[in-house]
């Protein structure tokens, strides 16, 4: 039935296999916390089955479908919707063959190891999809996809999640959130306050944005103290959804923190669509900060996920729009670009911020020094390129002798990808047992310290970093 | 016979080793490609001897004589011919000496890997080289390089050689590679476009050069555009002459698409000799995008290696020349320099652009996000410091799980020491089936797919990549 | 006796923990070559006995505090002392519980590694740190630090010290180490010269620090030639005391080489106290040529340690002063940096510049490259935060295979911490003695050559570096 090595992700070495098996058999059934992710709250409030198997796992995933852009493939034949109104291919079978025709594109990736662990697991396939079991694969799924179990609401239960985060704009009103609560479905799904649409002068329709804000909180959003009024009333009404965390995507970690008056003009600025880029960058910079003082005050915990340049393809972006695999991570500096938050409020114990990079150079120089010094940081999983075995290993290896476990925040699967999420938390799971098996049999850890942190990285820090 | 321990390079775990063994025997002996180098082509048109063993193994090698010269051996000492005329050292037999006395300084180093190799499977030695026995190891060299199985073409074919690219100014005029093709011989000896001296204007005798590209081309390359129909009729010859590929050595990645009028005013600029260090850069960095745009008409494949900051002592500058060891990698951005030209044609499946660097930094953060999103794009190996069996491992670690095998383009001997091709193939191919051997035992490949890849990274990846 | 496991950091696999266990037993009783370190000459002069567990091992440790720092607790409760004259925790046993309580935040850290090597060897403690035995622990190394035996003069014995140089002010009398020499003790405690607080400008009393050099020395250093011979003066006497070194800690590695008259209008400028910041940059700049080109003259060894970006926190700083856990490295260039030293002098193999640093990406990128060219050039151990076996492992990983391991420095225990010492020198021997199987087992190195190299790395490099 399986194609999977059960041992997968483990050390090759025997004593480290035999240490790191003990390990995960012991969190490998420990139920999901999943604090940050971008998956649908309209899944879970309408439970209506997922469609076919090309718009679960072909078109909707930016992972798979740049890796086949990247080997010539049209993103329009892989099904990706078109902003400029130009055709794409709609027949989701003939999507499917093409993706299993290139599959072998995908060999020695994470994306590899999330689509096996779904195909076996949750559908039940066992053989390696290739071109010649492509339709057979298809039947499968499409089959499974129509049966009631395999429904969000039951996905959910099956996958054992103890809790999701969803990502949403202060803009939204959060229906499905309070409809999943209204209907006292036992699962847990709560919003995160993701500001960038109101917080980012970049943003498309910064303006409007700011004006929708004002009739949503019943603030005057034109000045800055009630912009900022605005963001608190608004981040209350997510908490009251059960929302624990904000999440902060910028370009860079630059902070600021000018006195208020500046703040304020600076603010006008950037309404009057006049700011220079500098400005805009200077704004970003002083909402990080203002966020910071906010979360300190309503107990929100803040995450800042920098360093994506973000659509780096003016062709891609003109045909298919954002998102779309051509967001590339950039040099990133935190040292000093935190330093007007971290001088702000970086000594409270009562503030949690969490750091994440797709700069790994800043792991080991950067990040585990100052989340090994400051009490209100921790550091995020590796994330993006780096959520994959190695990725893992280099996290733990460049950052646990500076920061220890402890300043670490646990997993996050990060997705939007529903039926990926056990593979991505199962990757984690072994990723973290085999560096842990590695401590054990090389005598920097004592085994029972190694399970009592096993359970810590698999669930109890995440649920502790982000109040869960 | 063999003082090399036949497992070298293989992973010591003996699960690994038995994997990495058997992947390694199916390719320890498929043909060599070898795609960029900088063997000189008159060898293998007049097929004389090599001489003695100093003059090949130290004097013209940068990685020997920049380690014995870190030690606080004169590079004079050593026989690196002096450009100031100075006095240099001319005994090859105490030469030899000096190089056999240090030999422990390459303890650790691939030059120590290269060296052996060739010392006992070419030369027949079985004990490792030291001042005791350095006499004997020349006086064994010398013997056999008087010897015509020891001479370039039948070194050639005993090699395994496919094919082997040579890299050469557009100013050259592929005399050796014609008298090649003209006599028959069935080697496959092919040029490389290499326009440095062309499109750097710092190049030395720059202007001269663009005076001289007219003679050879009949174009006005007075004019921009003359000047560029100069590179397109050079290309054609090159072309025609077998070429498959340019390449293109630049301090930066920096890349620019300016209208035509703005690069022809640039061009008039940097032709007058007048141009400040911007400038100079600037026109570098249209000539890439320029490059790129003849690439996409006559099919050559595009390589570009940056980031050597060269000749960083004046001292040896002054007194040996360019190219003595004291190039020196700097930070190098790719995500920002490269996004003229790809905004220009990086879309263009139809376009091949290699893009090598000596920061490995920028693997996981910019090239292999890259690269596992442009179709147009493809890594290049790990190149020069980082040729070399932990570069290699890192090179794979830090790019497969974002752009996977086949967005890299096999391996690269790139060098002008002839007899340590095998042995670098071979370090190639050894520590590819390593990093395969690690992946099948942890589960995250198959056996049958590492098989598949094994011949890939060995030979088809580099084959088809530079449509060999 | 011992809860520490005696195969720590010997690698895993069988056998490669056999080849490295071969190498390890071969030097781990060698004696401990201490070129670089932060020790109290006072110590060794007064021979008087170590106060209690909480002074010896919490309060002055900032690998300790800044780790319990982080997890929220306060460093007035840790004992840190005030500089602002606020309360400070006295009660060491209290102190030593509340450490106890989270020892479990520094599992995976060399600190553990440190500490538990201490308890263990040093103080003959059988179990694990933990809440529990908190006041066990205190009264055992208690009762050891009032006897004799654990005095520092019978410490330096113990520890099998060959020679031990501390870190020195030219402003520092040396009143100490004239003790330690007129007494006639066995000791080798010897001054190294670390003149930041004559050549940063930014350094607390900067201008009178000049003026109280003058009465030191008789030179007149209100002149550029009267301060540089002030310098030659006290480097003198340094020596006369023992001194090999200069140690110089700059938060870039900027060097300069201006003409003397412009280098005389700088040191105008910065004893005025109206240097612009670029200004004293540009001055320690230049005085990393100057304090070459004396190096060259009086043959002290010269050290380099760049990056740190100090005092991270100004809460910190105003509350508990310099040196405690806020010091952040940040990115740190080299290549270009370093050139205006090496034009002057970079290519003298009488000088030796030992460069350190705490950007491990420079480590393969620049550092390994330049020491692999310049003969001047030595790269220094893996330091502060990557003074750690993950830390040495990168180090030579990234360093060997371009600088091979004649052009290293050997170990540095580089601390305050005396205790930590023989756990320092032998968590370096363990991993150099794992990386030196590593290659012995893949066919990399001889062993013949392994046991040369492990005595090399535990202490011959550093006597010959150091010219101890």
């Amino acid at each position: 039935m399986a194609f999977l090595d059960d041992n997968r992700l483990l050390p090759a070495e025997p004593s480290q296999r035999i240490a790191a098996h003990e390990l995960y058999d012991a969190v490998r059934a420990l139920p999901l916390v999943c604090p940050h992710g971008h998956t649908d709250p309209q899944w879970f409030a309408e439970d209506a089955p997922f469609p076919d198997p090309a718009q679960l796992f072909v078109i909707p995933d930016h992972y798979v479908f740049r890796m086949l852009c990247s080997a010539g493939i049209d993103l329009s034949a892989l099904g990706v919707p078109r902003v400029d109104g130009g055709r794409t291919e709609t027949d989701s079978r003939k999507i499917w063959r093409l993706f299993a025709d290139n599959y072998h594109l995908f060999r020695g990736t994470p994306s590899r190891l999330w689509l096996d662990h779904a195909f076996q697991d949750l559908f039940g396939i066992d053989e390696r999809l290739s071109a010649a079991n492509a339709d057979a694969y298809f039947d499968q799924i499409a089959d499974c996809l129509s049966r009631p179990e395999f429904r969000p609401r039951a996905l959910y239960d099956r996958f054992g999640i103890e809790v999701i985060s969803t990502t949403d704009s202060p803009l939204d009103d959060l229906r499905w959130h309070r409809q999943i609560r209204d209907e006292g479905w036992h699962g847990r799904v709560i919003p995160t306050y993701r500001p960038d649409a109101l917080v980012d002068p970049e943003f498309e329709g910064f303006a409007g944005n700011v004006e929708r804000f004002a009739d949503l909180t019943g603030a005057d959003t034109t000045s800055w103290p009630g912009y900022l009024e605005a963001h608190r009333i608004r981040r209350a009404a997510f908490k009251a959804m059960g929302a624990t965390a904000t999440d902060h995507g910028h370009p860079t970690a630059l902070t600021a923190d000018l006195p208020q008056a500046e703040a304020a003009t600076l603010f006008d600025r950037v309404l009057s669509g006049k700011a220079t880029a500098g400005e805009t960058e200077l704004f970003r910079a002083q909402m990080l900060t203002e966020m910071a003082r906010m979360s300190l005050d309503d107990g929100l915990v803040m995450q800042l996920h920098a360093g994506s340049r973000r659509n780096h393809s003016p062709h891609v972006m003109a045909r298919h729009g954002r998102d779309k695999g051509f967001d590339i991570p950039g040099r990133t500096d935190y040292v000093s670009a935190l330093k007007p938050l971290l001088d702000a409020v970086g000594m409270e114990p009562g503030l949690t911020l969490i750091l994440f990079t797709l700069d790994e150079t800043a792991y080991g120089r950067e990040l585990a020094p100052l989340a090994g010094a400051y009490p209100s940081l921790k550091l995020g999983p590796a994330w993006w390129f780096f959520d994959s075995y190695e990725g893992m290993l280099r996290y733990r290896e460049m950052t646990t002798e500076t920061a220890g476990f402890y300043n670490t925040a646990g997993f996050n699967d990060d997705t939007r990808a529903f039926c990926s999420i056990p593979a991505r938390h199962d990757v984690a799971r072994r990723a973290d047992c085999t560096y842990l098996a590695r401590l054990v049999t090389t005598g920097r850890l004592d085994l029972d310290e190694a399970h009592d942190l096993a359970g810590e990285m698999a669930a109890g820090l995440a649920r502790r970093a982000y109040k869960l």
